[in-house]
This record gives structure tokens, C-alpha cells and sequence, in this order.
């Protein structure tokens, strides 16, 4: 199965730590990673269709400490579509002047969704559909960005057509709001003063948070499994959408 | 001014020689770069809004050897737009189940095209202005991806309407072709079989091309001044827009 992370601060913020653990699990991962940091209105997107272990990308990810307010990485294991570099997520489309990038965790059977508008996939992923349905929807919903709780209860409405296809575990972002859907399995936890250490399940390393960070900080994570042993993460329910707002779950 | 780097091969190659060279010349030009690999349809964007000579990405690029048939790159010295990472170049947007990528060096003088479709721009350059405006109409000229030949017609329709406004020096790839249009200043070169040795004309490098390719390698370079001393570059002249494919000028 696919590994989702995504990462919603208050205050830009380099998500190294979190990454690190994150890539430790690819082991079993190997078809390509994905991480997009938003910086502003602009977007970096870094792929790679080889695994999160051995790319030169990844390891860059993990010693560049790019700060963002909101972070959407993926660990991909095929389940449809080749493994080629416009099979790997996350997937990004300009809709209203913004940047949303999207990643999927899952597997949808028999998706065909009609793709009638200026949203059309480039791979042959369920996942790029099912983003191209959800762009075409929400521009014909809506004639420019409306606010965080509109695309929110639009959405609302969306997911549960694309979900009743199978498997939809998904991460959603357009720079100013996380969006997280669970079908199956997902987690997420807030961070915030005061911080204490974190230690990841995955390796023996553990950062002291509290001297990193500053009184008003605050981060929302949302992955697939826990990243760390010694926080609170919180189990998403089947078919619940939460969206993650300056750090906090809304 | 900016500088632009595109390579169209029939193979795919990897860049990093040219853009050794390249980087070079960041030292006037510190407000960010980027570079565009297509790997068939699949395309990797990296960019900075720190110079190519800082940064850990663009160190990246020049150590890691991607294999690309189509490539894009360019380093920005602003003119319009802030130094952010939302005007850094290469653009990318999807168009027909492709992603295109456009780089542009020059200046547009009050240039505010009716955007009135599916491409608006995220940043506030004139360069990606003229971007969602090609892309817009491209989309309107044809109802689904046409052959190069055809969309070179269209383009030759097209981008006098946007050079009428200023300088427009421009690289554009959709992954099957690359097309250049020089207002100003662009230089092109191909290089075959048999290749000779290329010293670049920043750094005291050379590269021995026939012991790194085969006899059926042909690859086309075009740049905003020559990169390498001895080698035949050519001159764009004012207005003119050449189409490159499988390593040769059309």
C-alpha cells in the first residue's frame, strides 16, 4: 500500500524530521516517491519513479530544509498504472490562479469518471483521474476561489461519488488549506506549545521540539501510520474529511 | 537578463555538461532558476528562488545525471514580478493529457491579455501571462492534441501577437517537440555523428562527445548566447520561430 504525509503549519516550517521517518518505510515502497511544498502562492514538486531510498531527490529532501506551510508527500507501490515518472504522485493542476496538488493512497475499480472540461490525466493512474474529476467539478462549482469552508463543503459532496469506487485515502492542498479524506487508514495529530520530544517509530532518532520552536507554532500532520511513538495521533474514521487550517484541524 | 537553455535529442541525454556551463553565468543573474525534464510524458520541474550558483537543487542537477529527450531551463534576473518561487521559470501546465513547459527571456510592456478560459496565471510576471494566453488559445485552435506541424501553424499565428509587446525570447515543450522564438537573441546548434570534443565557454571544461555517444545520437541545443567556443553555433534571426525534433531543426 501507498504511504500519504501531509504537513499544514501556521508558520513555515522544514518537514526533514517527519520526512526521514516517512522514507525509512519505501523499503517496501519502491515505485516512485513524491513531495510537494507549497511556499507562498509558489510550488515545488519534487518526483522521482525510483524509491524514496535510493533517490538522489529524496536524499536532497532530506538534508535541504525547505520551509512550507503546507507539504503533500507520497510513497507509491503500483497498483494501477506503470511505473513511470507521470504515474507518481503528488499530481498538481492550476485551477483560479493557484497551484493544488493532490495524492492518493488506494485503489479505485472501474473509474471512468467523464472528463469533459480542461482537466485531463497525463499517466494512466485511477489516482490522476479521480484529481482531473475533482478540478472539473470544483471549477464548474464555483467561478473563482471561493472560501476554505465552501471548497470544504463542496468537497463534501464530491468525494463520496469518487469514494463509493473503492479505496480513496487522500491528501489535498491548494497553499492556504490541507484537505484529508480516509477510506481505509489515516492519521493525524496537532503540534503545538508546549513541544516535547518526538521519536520515530521507524528509526532510533528523536528531536527535542521544544527548542526548535517558538510559543505560537503550530503544525498539523496527517499520515498514513503514525510517524512517532510518543505523540497522540488519532485514527481518521471511514469516509470522514477533515480539513487542516493554520495548524488546526477545523 | 535572463538566459534560456533548451535541449531537444532523439535519445534521451543527460544535461548535466550543458548545464555546468550554464549555471555559470548565474553570478549576474541571482533571482532564481529552474529546469524542466520531460521523461516521456512525465516531467520533472525543479526550481529555486536562490541562484543557480547557491542553490542545493541546482547542485543537484549538475551532479545527478537525468535522461531526458526535452529539456528546459532558465535563470532569472527579474524584471517584472517579485523574486518568489511562483515567477520562477519554467511554467507548467496541462493541456490535451500533456504538460507543457515555457521559459521566457525578455519583457513585455504592458502586455494584459483577456484570460478568460482554464490558465491563469499564479505568480504576477508578464512572462506567465503570455504562457495561459498561448495556452488558452492553443486550446481553443484545436479540440484535442494535433500533430507538431499543425500546432507550429498555430503557433506562428499566435506569437507576433504577443511579441508586438515587447521582447519574447521563448522556449515551449510539450514533451514531442520543442519550439524557440527569438526576438532579440537565441542561439541553436546540433550536434551528430561523429562528435568532437566541446569546451565551454565559462569554465575550463571540455567533454569528449564521441566517446559518450552512439552513431545514431543527434541532439539539438539552443541557448540565449553559445556555451560552448568551438562549436558551430547559429544565430535565430529577429522573429523567428524554429521547431526542434528528434535532435533536428524543422
Amino acid at each position: 500500500m501507498c504511504q500519504l504525509l501531509g504537513m499544514n503549519g501556521n508558520t513555515p516550517t522544514d518537514i526533514v524530521f517527519s520526512f526521514t521517518g516517512f522514507a525509512t518505510r519505501a523499503d517496501e515502497h519502491q515505485d516512485g516517491f513524491g513531495i510537494a511544498f507549497f511556499e507562498g502562492a509558489g510550488l515545488r514538486l519534487f518526483v522521482d519513479a525510483q524509491s524514496a531510498r535510493q533517490s538522489p531527490v529524496a536524499d536532497m529532501v532530506r538534508r535541504y530544509p525547505i520551509r512550507s506551510k503546507h507539504v503533500i508527500a507520497h510513497i507509491r507501490k503500483a497498483t494501477q498504472g506503470r511505473i513511470a515518472l507521470e504515474n507518481t504522485h503528488p499530481f498538481v493542476r492550476e485551477l483560479w490562479g493557484r497551484y493544488w496538488a493532490f495524492a492518493h493512497n488506494g485503489n479505485l475499480v472501474d473509474y471512468a469518471p467523464r472528463l469533459h472540461a480542461s482537466f485531463h490525466p497525463v499517466g494512466d493512474t485511477d489516482s490522476e483521474r479521480a484529481f482531473c474529476w475533482l478540478m472539473q467539478e470544483l471549477s464548474k462549482a464555483h467561478a473563482r476561489m471561493p472560501s476554505v469552508d465552501e471548497l470544504t463543503a463542496t468537497l463534501r459532496e464530491l468525494v463520496p461519488q469518487i469514494a463509493a469506487h473503492g479505496n480513496f485515502n487522500f491528501l489535498l492542498s491548494q497553499g492556504e488549506a490541507l484537505w484529508a479524506h480516509c477510506s481505509t487508514e489515516l492519521h493525524w495529530l496537532e503540534r503545538s506549545h508546549p513541544f516535547g520530544t518526538a521519536r520515530l517509530a521507524d528509526e532510533d532518532l528523536s528531536v527535542d521540539f521544544g527548542a526548535l520552536t517558538s510559543r505560537d507554532d503550530r503544525v498539523a500532520l496527517v499520515a498514513t501510520q503514525p510517524l512517532t511513538t510518543d505523540e497522540h495521533w488519532q485514527a481518521f474514521g471511514a469516509g470522514e474529511l477533515r480539513v487542516f487550517v493554520e495548524g488546526r484541524s477545523r
